[in-house]
């Protein structure tokens, strides 16, 4: 299997900044998340304060980044990873159909807006999912439940419902939905997740909602969930001034690495976190040559 | 005297975005340094990972800065700060003619190109002078040496040479130097400094230079001795992940904050810096109210 050199998860600022830094040092990168990049950055009305791009819109932000890329020739790779696991000389990335390899692993997937709805965390994997491409066929014949936490969790769903008997989709955002009529959209807010009678239960302020299982799609997942292991403070990575983690090799930046959320931090952090990935593997090729 | 809540010395990426969100966020900001920002990102030739702005001339990302203070309104002074004490609830900055005061501190110097030349720390004080204007006076009827490191100190060896008998002027730069006749400009470089008979004397590989005073004029002097009391790591200042050093009140960011030195990690750092001394002052007020 190709092994990379660092694998970074998410593609806001600080994901990017990564990518570019490592592109420039060399390094074989693989640079996972959506290609739209960071929807919050995307969303921005007018960032004042990323220095040197005055009053800028989040969508010519976003679109400068872009060209960033495009000028390295950095492309994204569009899976979603649902765990990461420390193998000692490498990390294994398992993401809905295929595994990844990567001596480093840089997390910089943001944190979770919001918090984790009661009773979901317990649920993890008894009825609780978080990846509709990987569990799907577990529902043939089965309802399902999608909390969809931003538009592009639609797709997840349309997916979803070609396999389940019924699906329903929970949209945890304003604005249109654009599914096909065999989805069933409700529009209630989910607080809640809970089981009883073999069904889990989607509790909302106007009422229950049984299903076999219930998927929760946000941007990103805890980052304890996602790196077994991983020293968190919170929904935050612990890390040090060089943005190490406790797990050699694996390093965070951005928003999942601590307050503030500021685009300009991640994008600073984002750096850091590469140049201390490019200094760990520099060090074991030269532990391995001696 | 007017109290700034935050001064921030330096005008390199780091100085600047401190300067940038301390505006927005609606505090009195004093940005102390130089009008021309950092020497470092002016003479740079390309630079490739700034994110959103890809492979941009130093002088142009010099530029796209100057526009961000101008759409904020923020404007830089032009002093060089040499000694800042904390007085408990403030800080007082000295400068060579006046003194400012202000609730917090961020220090942006930057790092110290190489080393401190041998000899030179023991003398401060004792033959070694970091502020021509300020110890001028002493030099009536005096002989002085100049070690410049970089064009910008010319100006105050042409007006310590207005008062002393003679100035020796040492340009630790290539290119031109641009002084008046009266200054013996000789290019030698500094090794060490030293002293015998009751002159200093500047050795070079060439030769012993002894004279009543020598002015080692570099960008930045040393953490350490800009503020006393602050814990240092070698030429960097110890700062935890907000940015605060040991000093209640007193930040740093940029590469004087430790490596790796680039630019992004130090905008982002700026960013970091200024939003602690933010929550600092709001705290404090808070605290004053009740």
């Amino acid at each position: 299997m190709e092994r990379y050199d660092i694998a970074i998860i998410g593609t806001g600022p600080a994901g990017l900044s990564a990518a570019v830094t490592g592109t420039i040092r060399n390094k074989k990168v693989l640079l996972l998340g959506s290609k739209n990049g960071s929807l919050k950055v995307e969303k921005a009305h007018t960032i004042e304060n990323y220095l040197g791009l005055p009053s800028i819109p989040g969508s010519e932000l976003q679109n400068a980044f872009q060209a960033h890329l495009d000028k390295l020739g950095i492309s994204i790779t569009e899976d979603r990873i649902n765990a990461i696991y420390a193998m000692g000389d490498y990390f294994a990335l398992q993401a809905a159909d295929t595994m990844y390899e990567a001596t480093t692993v840089i997390l910089a997937t943001g944190v979770i807006p919001g918090k984790l709805l009661p009773g979901e965390e317990a649920l993890v994997g008894r009825g609780v999912s978080y990846c509709a491409t990987c569990d799907a066929p577990l529902y043939r014949g089965k309802t399902a439940a999608v909390l969809g936490y931003s538009p592009r969790e639609e797709a997840e769903a349309e997916f979803l419902s070609e396999v389940a008997d019924k699906v329903y989709y929970f949209p945890v955002y304003t604005g249109e939905v654009d599914l096909p009529d065999r989805v069933e959209v409700i529009r209630e807010k989910p607080k809640a997740i809970s089981q009883a009678d073999g069904k889990t239960i989607v509790e909302t302020e106007q009422g229950s909602h049984p299903v076999d299982g219930v998927f929760v799609l946000r941007e990103s997942i805890s980052p304890g969930q996602l790196v077994p292991g991983l020293e968190t403070d919170g929904s935050h990575v612990v890390v040090n001034r060089q943005m190490a983690t406790n797990i050699p090799g694996c390093f965070a930046c951005g928003d999942i690495a601590g307050l503030p959320y500021q685009y300009i931090k991640a994008a600073g952090e984002g750096n850091v976190a590469v140049l201390s990935a490019v200094s760990y593997i520099d060090q074991k090729k030269r532990a391995a040559n001696n």
